[in-house]
């Protein structure tokens, strides 16, 4: 679920960025014909995602280079297993190397990020959702990323789904007006949800007809509430502040019962996995 | 230093991906001239780098919003102040809102991870430096970033210089072949850097004629050892594992007497600075 | 609701499309500095759409022409009606004539069409909606057509809505497996709709979960049966052969109580509505 | 003669608009390896254009999809054959399905319209032409399928012939300064047309060194005399109001002795050939 | 008679060509407010052409620049003279010099050869023609520049006119079957040229109708036997080894009576004029 | 070292501008199955350049094309010497044809001037250097061609080397503040060459650093001096006014003992070798 259209031509742009009009060291040192072996190592635990996108890169440049992953996308690896081999022309496993790795690296620190969140909500009915915070121009690999991990995708831009914040709510007159205005003008294909910060704004936007609301903030009294007030009426959703430990874990916020705990974090700082291109 | 042209094709491309063919939301809720003021703040304290990007975000989309930094690009803020304000259709502003605050925070984080490493070296001969392992399609704001956190660029890419590793070593018969090769047949242009492990490496990379020797995960003993056996002759640079403290920290690095020190981290693991735009 | 930064990159490419390298008919015979004025003439009843489009046309190639729409986006007129003004440098005027009117009557022929099925299910409960057979590269105007006809969109593509059709039924192993296969795997933020048959795969797909429920090429009777048995637990879909008049009229299917009539030929058969620029 | 490198580009275009960042449904209910044949069936008589055209699109989203055609490009076949067989996997023969008909109903809807009317002007000298009413962005297509469908195409775009209508009459200071002024600067290459309303301005046309003229919206009588005025020496375009039947059917008109007649709706007002995959 | 969009997108990847990531030569050396003049001077005699284009240079890089040409688009100047001023950000003008000059010299070193050969045939009735023997993208302006120069285009690509060579005729059967083939299924908005090489070819071309005949390489007998031959019923095209002075001058050519000389050298040997930007 | 993705992008728009919506003559007058083959011959002494480039455009329009070398990029061949095979179909062949010489005979001019030079300046250690006067959009290939004529690349754009001009030294206020400023804020990894135009300017950019100094337009008895002066500290660059013979001889420059000499008109003023492909 990865549409590899968009995916090879953020692959060509990348490439285009970090080989400019060719790789000056690898052509100006290595023989046309020489070839090679090398190992991508994971030198940390992780999840691994990214495999089918760093074959593509390969695949791009020079379309003998074997590349074989040895792990499934959105497996679990420790540190110091073997994720992939890869052979042949040593020139074009030089030029694609960065590429690949900086690709792997990052949406595998993405999903490893939301296999820890994930894992930390496992048993409840809650479930770990992205935002809309990813790195420009990379949002359709952040997001599958998330989804390796365990987590899912919240909506994927402005245009497939309504979420009415405060702005809107002023503007409109009230959650009520805007949840209607927008029902009244847009397509029964999306979803509508809104953003509250009480109990009482949370029964106007489910008695407006809205079919996720956002708890902004709230605190975890107020979210066990809140589910008992939704009664399963309305997806309830939780955001803002969410760690993996301490006094507002996601341990505590997924037990209130909400259904969707959303984290911007996953894509907005995300550490790359370490792990090395190794050659033999 | 930062070429308008290729910014606006990351923010078309970015604005593309958000928005979708719209935001219905926004467009659905509010009235085409609803008129809002908002501030963008810093949540804790950087320094702040992206602001004419932001302001380009905003122009693309309305040339009647008014965008009005208070800081100056690389300043340091506090948590609690203002960046800058802005005004204009409520529209536009909400349309462009994600993809501005994607772009500051991300190049934010970057700025002030690298003057968090600046700092340390401060009083040191050494500059901080970054790596190729920025996200594909950004490279050119994520070098920017380290620039304006008082960083230096290494190599953009693989065209502009030569940095001859192992492989290529290997390839090539050793390390007076291999910068011979690149001599040889390169521009006069570019600089020759070459990877070395050990201090009878740095001088045969010395004798060769190399510009740059990279001193790969060395000791601090070695690296002292490498600057006296250098004198200036070539530039050092180390690279791996550096720390902001600890016992392989960036200012024991730096006191060792290197020129550069090269840091994958503040590009490939940025944390997002906490930033929001608050409308009045 | 119509992203502009789309539209431009839609007329840009028709710009170069119909210029080629030069319009050698009016460069040749018509001075520069020649200034020409028009109007824009309905020679046939109908919805005006695309004036916000058509005044980019001309923005975009001269941004001295003035181009003045009298009548509002989505506005029925009559034959014989002045649509809008056009006046300024004859030779820009002259290349972009083609273009614009291409764009303004395929866009008002979708529009009128879908005024006239509106029209037809007024007073009733029931929506006018699009399906993706549209033009290849237009599907923004397209919609945005029909939106203004006093249509409503259904999903845009193919990732912004689950529609699970027989061949996914067949896959999955049956409608419940199929929309439990998506409710595990997909955002919360999408809908799922179910094309059923017969009343019994309707009932299957409302136990399932499904939010939206199209009933594919239905006789009237089993519309009014399902509309009874869905008793508003999901939106229905009518779908196939829906005609202006007859015997399976969009009045008639609008009067069994489904929510929504998609009608592929909004699009798909579009006549162009005859509007002509007439010079002064 | 479609050339493929632009017509890939469409479809790339065409496919990235329908799939978005994936087919949700498709993969998350068929398993990766399950496979599907189907049939490409006429629902209504017509001439099949765009064989080679789908082809690519599938060959574009998979390379092992088998797409057989079992008619020729331009072949008329009547309701119920069979045009093509198609198998591979599912999900991508299910991801290209909708792109696939999109264009291929178009095309044929334009191919079986202008056969229609090239039928009806049949044992007569008159060929039936396009214009550049073409839907923007899919000119290249339209006047393939024109071509496809019997008819001819006149000029691909401004660039590629002289075409002076009233506007540049006037601007010029008559016919005659018109005609020269093009003569005068522009290639050999390109040919001259002239668009004129009476026998007077014919004559004035033949005599300046028109190689076409265009008559519009003459009456039949006027196109008879006109025929005898001309005798040969410039190509005559009837142009205007051409219906299939009736006071000004396409027969009348080609019997007049115009060489050519151009007509507007054949691309402006497309109606879908009715064309269904149906799935074995 | 130069599109300024198609211009615009020439101009864009060239200054992304030059600049990179940015001039890091004036960034680092000039403040941002620094302003400076400067002009044009032409350093030999020669026909100026790209005035336009090196406008839109500046333009693209900074509105606020100002580009004041002193000469008009294909005029003729001495050394020495000065073209246009250039006032300004300095950062601005630096930056867009070398593409502005790249530009500017190639285009007016065109049109300055082609008004070379022009001023040769002056007097006879044969036009100078460029060919499709053009720098790989910038067609558009090759072919302007020669305009301005006062030669004529020949046909822009392979799809705006019919030019059957000797393989055309082998595969065809003969000339008349070849012409006939492209009456047959071409549009009567394209001309038809024939290549040939004897006389009876030439008879052959004109009898099957042909509209302009290629004279390959002719001795300027047989021109002229040519131009007796054909009286005038096509257009005879001379080409082949065409030099300013010697044995075979175009001069020679042209008083044989043919109608166009093509010149492939116009276009494919490019002596860019010298011209240089000297600041004050 | 001539990236392939950035090679292909080249092609694709050359192919598309000269093939339009398609190649009429061909495809109107040779069936879809005739094959032929061909060869390219010298037409005149020179080094060849551009095989791998022509093999592309074949390989894009038709993968069935074979296109076999039959001498090394860079070779030098004689007059009449046979370049290159090709056989397979016409149609394929024919239509690339055009591009595929346009590119071929353009690089293999720029290679085989540099030669020429190279040749002039053999057994001295000057180097032969191109400059950015390249044609825009084409400069990767107009480069990679001059290193196979024997030439070495100056910088490839404005970012991947620093170039102080005279403009630069007065806004710094001289050559030595300017040389500071360049090294306090840029790359370690860019070299800074600064442009002199006396031995006393030569000795101050030697004190401030520079690694490269140019010489513009000094006698040869300055130059000779400037080696002098230098004494291997900084490389000497020679530019201006270099010819292949006479009193400013390349010869004579390189006998002063600079280390480059960088000429303009290896691809400012290419002429094209003299290639012909010729069908059996």
């Amino acid at each position: 679920m990865l549409e590899q259209i968009a995916v090879e031509k953020i692959i060509r742009s990348a490439l285009e960025e970090d080989l400019g009009w060719g790789d000056v060291t690898t052509d100006s040192t290595i023989p046309a014909d020489t070839e090679i072996k090398g190992r991508f190592i994971a030198k940390e635990e992780g999840v691994v995602c990214g495999l089918g996108v760093v074959g593509t890169v390969f695949r791009i440049l020079d379309e003998t280079v074997v590349f074989e992953p040895l792990v499934q996308e959105g497996q679990k690896v420790a540190k110091g297993d073997i994720i992939a081999h890869i052979s042949g022309k040593a020139r074009s496993i030089l030029k694609g190397e960065r590429t690949g790795l900086n690709l792997l690296q990052r949406m595998s620190g993405i999903a490893s990020m939301t296999r820890r969140f994930a894992d930390q909500a496992a048993g409840t009915s809650a479930r770990i959702a992205d935002t809309r915070k990813t790195a420009p121009g990379l949002r359709i690999l952040d997001k599958y990323a998330v989804r390796m991990g365990g987590g899912y995708n919240h909506r994927f831009n402005l245009s497939d789904m309504v979420l009415i914040k405060d702005n809107h709510i002023k503007a409109a007159g009230g959650i009520t007006p805007a949840v209607r205005a927008a029902k009244a003008r847009l397509s029964h294909a999306v979803k509508i949800e809104v953003e509250v910060e009480s109990l009482l704004e949370l029964d106007e936007a489910i008695r407006a007809g809205a079919d996720i609301v956002m708890l902004d903030n709230m605190s975890l009294d107020m979210m066990r509430e809140a589910t008992g007030l939704a009664a399963g009426r309305v997806l309830l959703e939780a955001s803002g502040n969410v760690a993996l430990q301490g006094e507002r874990s996601i341990r505590k916020i997924a037990e209130t019962g909400v259904d969707i705990i959303s984290i911007g974090a996953l894509t907005h700082s995300v550490a790359a996995m370490d792990i090395s291109l190794r050659f033999l």
